[in-house]
């Protein structure tokens, strides 16, 4: 592998003719990159990929999401008991985890018009798809569905007038105060989509609303995109999405437990009380369909929406506030309640501290079929290929863990309880592998730290595309055809922003928050990587992610279903195997170098050329770059001193982490990625910086430059370890 | 004033820094360029200034729009009357001409969806709102309101399954093509927009289409933009947008009489039959409300339309074909009918052959409040003022006459006729002076030919503004505060697509077609101006575009009415009593040598480099430019030789018509602009030379560019004759 030293490519247009297919491995076209016998281990990787089978994930997936099967319920305990006996099936080590957390199920959740006389509305409406000429949907009658809510907010009741939002970010808020709308005591109605929902509750509280309503409006993922369900994949207007609302900028998990494990041992007085808990809203918040929202947006007054404000609605949308009044009134009923992650574990057979985690969690809001159980599906076929290679006597060398996570949806509290408790163990970690709604359509898509980038790229040219050619060429070939930013906005699920591209290749993106790799990556400082193939998915967190609407529109054949458990396996594998880590320490040092001069030219804009110094961090970036290009001679080449290299990557890997934390958030700890405070999903890059410079806060930027200086250069040192 | 010369500055940041505003005049800052004694000109337009009354033009306005005026009958004769008494209250030479023209009126007009069966649709509906919050449409009942129809749309019978195709451009067309959606005898669902009703007609009658619905979509001008009338400006479901369809782009005016004027003596053997005339169309084609086409559009199949196909109606838009089938049942009654144009003359005092015309039409697919008789109200009002003029003694020098025309919207007929009879008078004309939907609100807008660009920024310097200081101060600060393309897309009324923009100054566009400078301009080679000062309005050619939409929203207290009376007689004052005419040819060259530039870069691109030579044409550019910054010294400075300046001045104007006129339309004899083939209302620059390039014929390209270069070498000779 050659490696491309200062080449800065920001804005790359990537046709074939800069950015030619290049060779794999560093030892010619089959050699693989921290294999010394790069042939026996393609010989295992070939058997493995034989195994993962389309059928069996259609029937892992029939299963899964039979009921709906919210996290602490018996279904979803049900759904752990199917995992776990695949598990055991292949030759795992199995456990069931369970832990005891805080968390809400709905009881009471109503929101009535209350004024003018001739609007009313009583909410939410169940969700059904009436269809004439389509088929309607088999699952829509299950009476376990739960009445859309959303996780974490708090019980309520509140009645005002109404304000429309926009998506409720905080330059939305700027505008209403531009227009003169005052949002106190009032009522928000927020549209789904740009940030994450808790960011939205967040904001809304912060500017003194009353309360939130989150809506799904048909411009973001209904009938403006395509047709809707049944006839099309898009939301159709009865179609809600739940999801959590929990203010997890501040920590994910258990609300009552930040930093530590909410084990069912754990006595109440050792929790923080709900309460207290800053994660948990303190105004109510819940969501409603489009079906719902629609006569209280039609019957509103006051200045009209700006252009990019107005949804699909038929109607001209306006600001307010009122003259609708609406009453909200949500009754949750929250409980210590048990969830259950299952463990299964291939014991290393010559590193076994050394884990190498694979994980993808299994609660869902109603049946998941793609968030998350199209992962869960893939992840079974992957460890069904693992098994079979147990059978042959295999073992890896390092110690391989997949997780079942449970919570995923409440606030990402099945892993994070789960890394929380076995933090020591996880301090000899070397990776954490996550795939969530792994499949929802044939476009591929990855995040990584920038370190585990090119190894992601990799994999994929080792792995088969359902279309012909290996999926690399495929992803490629699909990049080709678009500008650099792969990803769009989130419209809910992880969302994925393009990286500072620094290779003329493929964009792999950065890990923001919104899936379980947060506590492994942004706690403990494992690098993670996240995968999955996308296509036009508008029922997320509704009852239609269902089977019905996978088999129709998600993957019919579950060709990508066997692709991503082939994925998540040449992954695991060749991180368990390998004799030296693959880590590019080179790229991510470049990249940190991108993200330093980025903030200090939004320094210069804010307070002047010059005011902030961030030379120190600077040349830290360039010392770490420097030492990442000089392992990588080792990592390439055969050596003595592997334990040594190994060793050293690791640790280069832990010095990115803030002893402290960030600031107001101690939680979080890595220096280079967080989830942004009011953007939620999205990753804010060197945040400790960053955040403070948006915040305005002068002297706080250059301490933490300060500190990102220290972590750089103790990153620098432990490569420089091994010279 | 100083010439900048070279100055190419084409995308223009309008920021104040760069563009300060100027000194007005040649002669310091109370000089008027072309007058030698620019206070006593000032003196005279002081007085005129304050004539013009807010309260007369409410009353104008009011007259005008009481009843429905289409051309041709009883209604519009009334308002001919009425103008032809205000002309000759101001002390005008008055007559009313009469033309006869072929015309149609509906006399039955239904679409009807016969398949499947549970769609139904009856259509068009009358035009109601019924409002409950919001005071009724007080005009809306009137049965004199015709039926929505096209005008020049023949009669037909047709039933065919239906396919949308957007805003039926060509490029629309060739979108359906790749999606191999047969539009071969079809019937064509088209919006508004982009394009002028006409050319989506012709193309579709082109691509071999049975038949063409135009309908109004809330994207375009209705709820998308902001509250529907009565609640806002916008256009309201039931609201149908009239029109010609003739295909004006091969000659406008009566079918009948290409190039010649619809006397009513002239016998009908000396016409050419209606269905031998080049102008009208073949196929059935009519409007429909947004209302009246929803089911329609609701229950189409096929591929779901690309996204920016998509309206804004509630629902995934399809291309069809069907199933929805409709039937299409128009019952024109075609005949030779009466308009009248009113024409009021004050006859000049040293040079009354030269004419200055200005005019507006003056007849209304319904009650025309915007369109036209915002510009007739106005128009009174200047006549008012020159009227008042007139009495104290002063006469124009050059002679000034006034045209409310008629039949503009069924294909600017009454304008057309009469240059058309007058054009061995108008072979000496100074310039034609526009005005059409003269006031829609606040925003002022102009468009020119480049020698005029800069006489109109001048006189709107000299116009107070309602909101206070300059109309080109508020012009100014406006245009600063966007970026250079400014005049958006035409939704309907007169395009005025943003000038290539060679002075750093506020933006004045370029004539394209749709309103009545047309025939003096394209036809007569006349230099020309169009006024008007927009805000948002949706009702354009529908009832709603009454008396009491312009009193809501237009201009409630006819103070832009007061100020669009100024400049129109300003305009008129100033050409018509200048020493010297203020046309700048170097502004004019320059402009044309962009236009050369950009079709040698289109021809290398399609040819190759090199293919087609418009040296000779840039050449000749250089040299008209050089000329007319040589005859500009003489214009600004006192000379002896006033009468050979002018002539020339006059002479350089009319050598930009080509003997021949463009390639398939020889009425069309402007060498620099003319209406597209396919855009319709907005401009096509130097015409043949584009217009060979764009269908590929290069022969034809080269042979244009050299028409193009004699043309400019005769207007540089016309200029450098006073040497």
């Amino acid at each position: 592998m050659k490696i491309l030293t200062g080449l800065l490519l920001l804005l790359l247009s990537l046709s074939s003719e800069i950015f030619p297919a290049q060779d794999a491995g560093s030892g010619g076209p089959t050699g693989l990159l921290g294999f010394h016998n790069s042939a026996a281990e393609r010989k295992i990787e070939t058997q493995f990929l034989a195994v993962p089978d389309p059928a069996l994930a259609e029937e892992h997936l029939r299963v899964l999401t039979q009921a709906p099967h919210m996290a602490g319920s018996v279904e979803d305990k049900a759904t752990a008991d199917y995992v776990a006996r695949k598990f055991r099936e292949a030759g795992l080590e199995t456990e069931i985890v369970e832990y005891r957390v805080w968390m809400n199920y709905p009881l009471e959740i109503s929101v009535d018009v209350t004024a003018p006389a001739n609007v009313t509305m009583h909410g939410p409406s169940r969700e059904q798809v009436a269809s004439g000429l389509f088929q309607a949907d088999p699952f829509q009658e299950d009476s376990r569905i739960s009445i859309a809510f959303n996780g974490m907010a708090p019980s309520g009741d509140v009645e005002a007038e109404v304000v429309y939002a926009n998506y409720g970010t905080p330059e939305d808020f700027d505008r209403l105060e531009q227009a003169k709308v005052d949002v106190r005591g009032k009522i928000i109605l927020a549209r789904y989509g740009k940030s994450f929902r808790g960011v939205k509750a967040f904001v809304a509280q912060e500017h003194g609303a009353a309360g939130v309503i989150l809506y799904s409006d048909p411009a973001d993922d209904g009938f403006k995109h395509g047709d809707v369900y049944p006839r099309g994949p898009w939301r159709p207007d009865s179609a809600v999405q739940r999801g959590s609302v929990g203010y997890m900028f501040f920590y994910p998990g258990d609300p009552t437990t930040p930093g530590f494990a909410s084990l069912p041992s754990l006595p109440e007085n050792k929790r923080v009380p709900p309460e207290k808990a800053q994660q948990l809203p303190a105004i109510p918040i819940t969501p409603l369909s489009y079906k719902d929202i629609r006569p209280i947006l039609e019957s509103m007054s006051g200045t009209a929406a700006p252009a990019e404000w107005q949804g699909a609605g038929p109607f001209t949308y306006h600001l307010g506030p009122g003259p609708v009044r609406v009453k909200i009134h949500l009754k949750q009923d929250y409980q210590y309640r048990s969830i259950w992650d299952v463990i299964g574990r291939a014991q290393g057979s010559e590193m076994p501290a050394e884990w190498v985690v694979a994980g993808n969690h299994r609660d869902a809001w109603v049946y998941g079929a793609v968030d998350p159980n199209s992962g869960t599906a893939a992840m079974l076929e992957t460890v069904h290929g693992i098994g079979e290679l147990l059978r042959t006597g295999w073992r890896p060398k390092r110690s391989l863990v997949f997780g079942s996570w449970d919570a995923e949806e409440e606030g990402l509290i099945g892993s994070t309880e789960w890394g929380e408790q076995h933090a020591p163990e996880l301090e000899r970690a070397v990776a954490y592998l996550n795939m969530d709604a792994a499949v929802s359509g044939p476009d591929f898509s990855a995040a990584a730290v920038p370190s585990l980038k090119e190894f992601v790229r990799q994999v994929s040219r080792d792995v088969p595309s359902p279309v012909g050619g290996s999926l690399y060429e495929v992803w490629h070939s699909a990049a080709a055809g678009k500008a650099v930013g792969l990803q769009t906005e989130a419209i809910g699920s992880t969302a994925r922003i393009p990286a500072a591209q620094l290779r003329p290749d493929v964009p792999v993106g950065d890990l923001g928050s919104g899936s379980d790799y947060t506590v492994f990556l942004q706690h403990l400082g494992i690098p993670s990587t996240d995968v999955s193939t996308n296509g036009p998915y508008g029922v997320y967190h509704s009852a239609f992610d269902d089977f019905a609407w996978f088999k129709k529109f998600g993957d019919p054949e579950f060709r990508y279903e066997q692709q991503m458990a082939r994925v998540f396996g040449l992954e695991a594998l060749r991180l368990t195997d390998c004799d030296v880590l693959p880590f590019d320490f080179e790229e991510y040092a470049n990249e940190i170098g991108v993200y330093i001069r980025d903030a200090e030219g939004k320094a210069d804009r804010r307070f002047g050329k010059g005011s902030l110094s961030l030379d120190a961090a600077d040349k830290a970036a360039r010392r770490f770059a420097a030492a990442g290009a000089d392992i990588m001679m080792k990592q390439q080449h055969e050596t003595k001193e592997v334990g040594r290299v190994n060793r050293a990557l690791h640790d280069a890997e832990r010095a990115l982490l803030l002893p402290e934390g960030l600031p107001g958030r101690p939680w979080f700890r890595h220096a280079i990625y967080a989830p942004g405070r009011y953007t939620g999903y999205a990753a804010v890059v060197i945040p400790g910086v960053n955040e403070a410079l948006d915040s305005g806060d002068r002297d706080l930027a250059q301490r933490e430059a300060a500190a990102l200086a220290a972590v750089l250069n103790r990153a620098a040192e432990a490569l420089e370890s091994v010279h």
